[in-house]
């Protein structure tokens, strides 16, 4: 298989965008991507997306968005793993160039989460657990997460005050990045203050649901230098893993296995260790899933993921900087689209182009997008071109 | 890339199921695939599926199917490309079996359209079309294909009764197939007489809506003899393409370009032309359809598809047999899984399994989806192995 390169990004402000519909943002993070790219044309389009069918009354999102771009008539589809999708669709693109089906492939990750239709966002959300064995019994998708965090502080004797420095460092990176939702520095004080979502989350231990689109153009790597600014960003390794989405149908609901079995692969596809990873964009929809992450993807030992933070070394100046635009958290996170920025976010870190988050010597990131409480994982690792 | 070729084949009957769930159906479908192929585990999952999010509030169908079939852990997403996802499913699956991905891989086209739990189907269906542009005005899905019908009918001097070969050719098809939903006989003075749904479309000249699965597993030809009863069926073309969502973007409402693209591409990649083909199962949704399609797939002259069928030429002893086993409008239409439908009855024919319905000398087939009314056209071309 044929060596795969990204040779353009493009994304909106993660917002509550009440002017602009769906296409229309798609629309903008996927010509922003073309220009950057220097292309005008493409073989196909994957559109990661998990909502539009629910909130916005619209479907069949590849030919829509392909024919609203100037592409009409190329291949295009709608890829869903529900908060997955946007990574699941490069995933789909990925395998589509470097087997050879497709030259140049555009990739948008697009979810529009104000203005709903036919049901509010929650009814939405919840759509990633599973509907017969959970949401029947009147969880939400947050109160999964509450339960998943009331056992994890139960079994390693963490407190909730030890899940701070997530927050705080989402927010810190997320000030230095025009495109993020909440630009606002947090303190842990303000954490421990913040109102009660579903005990133990709190709304700073949730990350917020917006409107935005991100968008990458990928290429086999022999001709990527030829377009773009020649800051081609290589897919070192591109993997995806499932797990039970009841969480309760999992042996062990605090070991994320997707995570590890996807984290595993990738590396082994790069020939690389967790160790050689120079920022990590991880999955932040709430802290439990940022610890339970990090610890399945082998940062932290078991137990140990919120002490990584407490220590320091998840900073832009840390062993293991993650969030570096501000994640799930601060970014904002339109659930579809949060894989793509993940991608789009780590391409700036490569190419130098994260103006006042820039990590001086960044050579390897991974991206991390989850789908549900850990059922659906793609994980990314990518690599500046030498 | 590497030839592909289907190795097993699973299918429900069509019908209201309200005793089984979409998981239900899934794996009732993807296990029979699997136990005729003869293999025990695969490397990825594709599920086509349209309406899951909105009928039955569950999205995240990759890693739900996977693991409800004993799959717990492979790479599973999602595809969604309005009517034509269990194709586009296909379409994907086959890329990364060509391209090298994967060496095993299920497709699962399934829909549960019978018991809607956040909107009735209807305002599923219409997610086809353009929420911004048509659907806002109030027209359905149906209504968007009476439309192009009363001005097909204008433009080349056709009646109603010309079409009625169609239905009458799908019923009588369809009374030899176990799995299909409507297996009574239709005659054209029925069909003339049946009540109308949207002027100039009746019940008879629609497909109906149903919940059903079908299943294919795929892997690289040169190991296909290996599994199953050494009945491979070879994938020769596998195609896609797209076209404007909103019918009044189109130059010419009237010519499906997306049809004619798609079926070009397939018939270069196969090395064959229309006349070459033994059997094609079309995407008769509605009668309009149907005549469309064969004009753009090049079996009829523009304007003249009806008369293909009023000649003779579609029944199982004319010149191009359609809806061998049925077709969208006997066999039903649960829109997402149709396209792994249609594959599993070319299959059938190939195979030497279609029962009563069995042509004598079928040699190749062609399969073709289509998403929304004619936006998005998946086009395959299978082949008995020799």
């Amino acid at each position: 298989m044929r060596d795969v390169s990204i040779i353009g990004i493009g994304q909106t402000k993660v917002d509550e965008h009440w002017d602009r519909s769906l296409r229309h943002l798609a629309g903008d993070a996927v010509l922003m991507a073309m220009r950057d790219a220097g292309i005008e044309t493409a073989d196909a389009l994957y559109v990661g997306n998990m909502l539009s069918g629910l909130l916005t009354g619209q479907e069949h999102l590849g030919a829509l968005i392909a024919d609203f771009v100037g592409l009409r008539g190329i291949e295009a589809v709608k890829v869903e793993a529900a908060c997955g999708s946007g990574a699941a669709a490069l995933r789909m693109a990925y395998g589509a160039v470097a087997g050879g089906l497709h030259d140049f492939a555009v990739v948008c990750g697009v979810e529009k989460m104000t203005d709903t239709v036919n049901a509010e966002t929650t009814t939405g959300l919840v759509m990633a657990a599973d509907a017969d064995y959970e949401s029947i019994h009147g969880v939400t998708f947050v109160s999964i997460n509450a339960l998943l965090m009331r056992r994890y502080m139960f079994e390693y004797g963490v407190k909730h005050e030890d899940f701070a420095e997530f927050t705080v460092n989402a927010h810190r990176n997320a000030a230095g990045n025009p495109n993020a939702m909440f630009r606002n520095k947090v303190t842990a004080e303000q954490f421990g203050r913040a109102r009660m979502i579903a005990d133990p989350i709190n709304l700073l231990d949730s990350s917020a649901i917006g409107d935005g689109a991100a968008a990458v153009v990928i290429c086999p790597s022999s001709i990527a230098r030829e377009y773009g600014n020649g800051q081609a960003v290589r897919i070192r390794a591109s993997s995806m893993a499932t797990d039970a989405v009841a969480v309760h149908d999992r042996s062990d609901p605090l070991w994320l296995s997707a995570v590890e079995v996807s984290a595993h692969k990738a590396y082994q596809q790069a020939g690389v260790g967790p160790r050689e990873i120079d920022l990590f964009e991880v999955h932040d929809a709430f802290t439990i899933m940022t610890a339970l992450s990090l610890e399945a993807s082998g940062f932290a030992e078991r137990g140990k993921g919120a002490w990584l933070a407490k220590a320091g070394e998840i900073t832009r100046e840390g062993r293991i900087p993650i969030c570096t635009m501000g994640g799930l958290k601060a970014r904002g996170h339109p659930v579809g689209a949060t894989g793509v920025y993940q991608v789009v976010e780590i391409s700036q870190q490569l190419r130098g182009d994260a103006g006042a988050n820039q990590l001086p010597d960044a050579r390897l990131g991974m991206a991390q997008n989850i789908g549900g409480s850990g059922a659906t994982v793609i994980t990314h690792i990518l690599e500046a071109h030498a």
